[in-house]
């Protein structure tokens, strides 16, 4: 099977006006969530550090970091917006291979844009095929891949930014096979690096990889046209058990940007029911979160698997509490990133109650489900029941709630009056002529 | 068991003066050898097509691709003479990992000496550090990490840049254990990508990238302090069967340079007994090679299934035939980069000798060994016996051997007044008080 060949022939030969409306929205609503990540993850400091780390050797700056001042060559541009939008684990994730595709793609395709002339419609088509060269070549290895320890979105997402970079450069179907190769013999990215700055290197690299692998391949770079399917090739050396049917089938009928979703919440995917049933039940007239007295609630077995923390000191360690999330989200009544830092985690209200939480596995649950019961001190309980979280696909984000999630990230970050410049310009990218004037709007003076 | 913090450990606490002479010595060899190889490779097409692409991004030049003129910055010094110095396949291999060590470590560590001041003494500490923990990364993954498909040069190289650039920049413990931990989580390179311009992209990138994972943890970028031995981790994801207590056994008292080899011919290396055969016959009074009527040698299996294409059409596969290469050598007397050219596979006399040209599989014999017999025109038969060919332990080139690689290598290459100081440079390179003077010496005006 020429798995390599078939997809240099799709993302080489694409045509956006073949791929459904649905589709090309879905691109633009991943380009408003991922430049919201970008935007509130610019202050981290491993985006700091990162940059400290390549300041010296930095060619002439033309491109953004978006959220910061300054300019700066457009790998390090990949690299740097890589980073930032991916440090609060806030980003798109491809459901069915836990992909989170914006982040490689859209930081090379950003930084090539800021590089050469590229008009909106060029930049959702390049993206569009990058996100689903990425996600294919995912779905050809995962899940094997991801349990063997592999960070995706690091050993995929090189995939997707050469594509990506690849088809806005117009490589042909030769060049766009060895622009692939390149990318398979960089990829890298090992899970345990969780918990660390390494976690958002890895969307960096790829990123940045990705954009280099296609510069590579315009200039006559030669690599393997067999890279992914090759016996010494990418899926046999990273997968135990490669399925490469999967990462070509009804290609270009079947869209991964279809199941691309989008976190209301910044934490762990599998608490957010659980915010929604808290959020929901901070509406009922006369609630005031002083007066509870208990919290149960039956949760879906991954709940405690991954988010079990009672008592977190850090902010990512917030992030994977389900008790801290649903205690301060009752006090707060929001969850954004401002609730997962270390300060939130030591808030007195918050840890009061989120020592009077119990959660209660029950198989029968499902992820995006949950079953909330608050019992008040004057005796009082109140329950709530989520079938399917806000975010999900039966459930997904509307383009308002995406707005605001982006202007939450935004505020403070930018000047106040880019900030509705930018998120318009992200919505209507498809018509600009010049996306660079996107990058310009949602870069501080 | 510790192994990423025992390998920091001794990066960050290593005494030059506890390594033997012959260390010392044999470090000093490897860096004549990595020059003459890059300055050879620097007018490859690999070598300028990277160049190309990444022109446009590229920094302040203050550092040197050898052989090529102008300047570029250090991270892309890195990589492109990584690329140089392998893409002859004339470089280094550490027996035992199949590693190329110095490609990785030199390309990195002469790239920031040109970015700061940096001692001939601390250079060739940095580099022991850098080519230890290289080849001891790979000792504990290798030969199940090499089978599965993995470049080794390109994944364990990047632990070694890491380690010499760490150590020129005097990371502590922490800082160092962070900068493997960045190494490890980009450790990347494929064996399918052999006979393409990528093989020689995989110790390029693992210099550019173990470059960056010291620069990256230098400014206090984390990861994980458990990245090569966890679960999760380097040689558990990227080998079936690891074996850690080599990759720290006697760490300190056995050295990887002890048994790093050097290659005296152009050609994979599993022919070089052929060519002291028929170099050696060459001698004989009398000797033509017109005259010969046929030749028959006996060889190790791996001769063939390596070796055996009969009717080469490029230099790249006449460096894998083991009748191109004893028939030039009778012819020209030769095995230098000239032998393997793309038209050196078509000379009338090559190709007319080498279809006379028989070999035969013999168990017994080793790789490094071989019986040759020459029968000319007259009926004479002249026999000549190989015990260990030049360039194995047991027979090591010696470092006039190197010293006129070196030179043909640079033959050409390097203005004439400037190839001579060059190589004393590098023989001299302990008592320089500033390596970045062998950098210039080794670029044309």
């Amino acid at each position: 099977m020429k798995v390599t060949e078939t997809l240099a022939c799709f993302a080489a030969g694409f045509d956006l006006s073949s791929a459904p409306g649905e589709v090309r929205h879905q691109a633009v609503r991943s380009l408003v969530n991922w430049a919201g990540c970008a935007l509130g993850g610019a202050a981290h400091p491993a985006v700091a550090r990162a940059w400290q780390a390549f300041q010296p050797f930095m060619g002439i700056g033309r491109a953004s970091v978006l959220g910061r001042p300054g300019r700066v060559d457009a790998p390090h541009a990949a690299l740097l917006n890589g980073i930032s939008s991916h440090v609060l684990d806030f980003d798109d994730t491809h459901l069915g291979t836990l992909v989170h595709p914006s982040g490689p793609v859209l930081s090379a395709l950003l930084a090539l844009a800021q590089h050469q002339p590229m008009e909106g419609r060029r930049f959702v088509d390049a993206m569009i095929v990058g996100i689903e060269v990425e996600c294919r070549v995912a779905q050809g290895v995962c899940p094997e891949h991801y349990d063997m320890g592999w960070h995706v979105t690091g050993t995929a997402g090189g995939f997707g930014a050469a594509a990506a970079v690849g088809r806005a450069l117009g490589l042909d179907e030769q060049r766009m096979a060895w622009a692939l190769g390149i990318a398979a013999t960089q990829a890298a990215g090992l899970r345990e690096m969780f918990g660390t700055m390494c976690k958002s290197l890895h969307p960096g690299r790829a990123a940045q990889g990705g954009l280099g692998a296609a510069l590579l391949a315009q200039a006559g770079f030669t690599s393997s046209t067999q890279a992914i399917e090759a016996p010494r090739g990418f899926a046999h050396v990273l997968s135990r058990q490669p399925h490469l049917a999967d990462t070509v089938e009804r290609l270009g009928e079947r869209w991964a940007l279809s199941t691309n979703s989008f976190k209301p919440y910044a934490c762990g995917v599998v608490i957010h029911p659980i915010i929604d049933a808290c959020l929901a039940l901070r509406q009922q007239p006369g609630f005031d979160a002083r007066e509870i007295a208990s919290v149960s609630m039956q949760v879906h077995p991954l709940v405690l698997e991954l988010t079990g923390k009672t008592a977190p000191c850090t902010g990512l360690e917030a992030k994977f509490s389900v008790f801290h999330a649903a205690a301060i989200a009752l006090v707060q009544g929001v969850s954004n990133v401002g609730q997962y830092t270390d300060e939130a985690t030591q808030l007195p209200a918050v840890v009061a109650l989120r020592q009077r939480i119990e959660a209660h596995v029950r198989p029968d649950i499902r992820e995006d489900e949950v079953h909330l019961a608050v019992t008040f001190t004057d005796g009082r309980t109140v329950e709530y029941h989520v079938d399917h979280a806000l975010g999900s696909i039966e459930r997904p984000m509307t383009d308002d709630d995406l707005s605001a999630k982006f202007l939450a990230l935004a505020d403070g970050v930018l000047p106040a009056h880019q900030v509705r410049t930018a998120l318009d310009g992200c919505w209507r990218v498809e018509g600009l002529p010049d996306v660079a004037a996107l990058a310009e709007h949602m870069t501080p003076a």
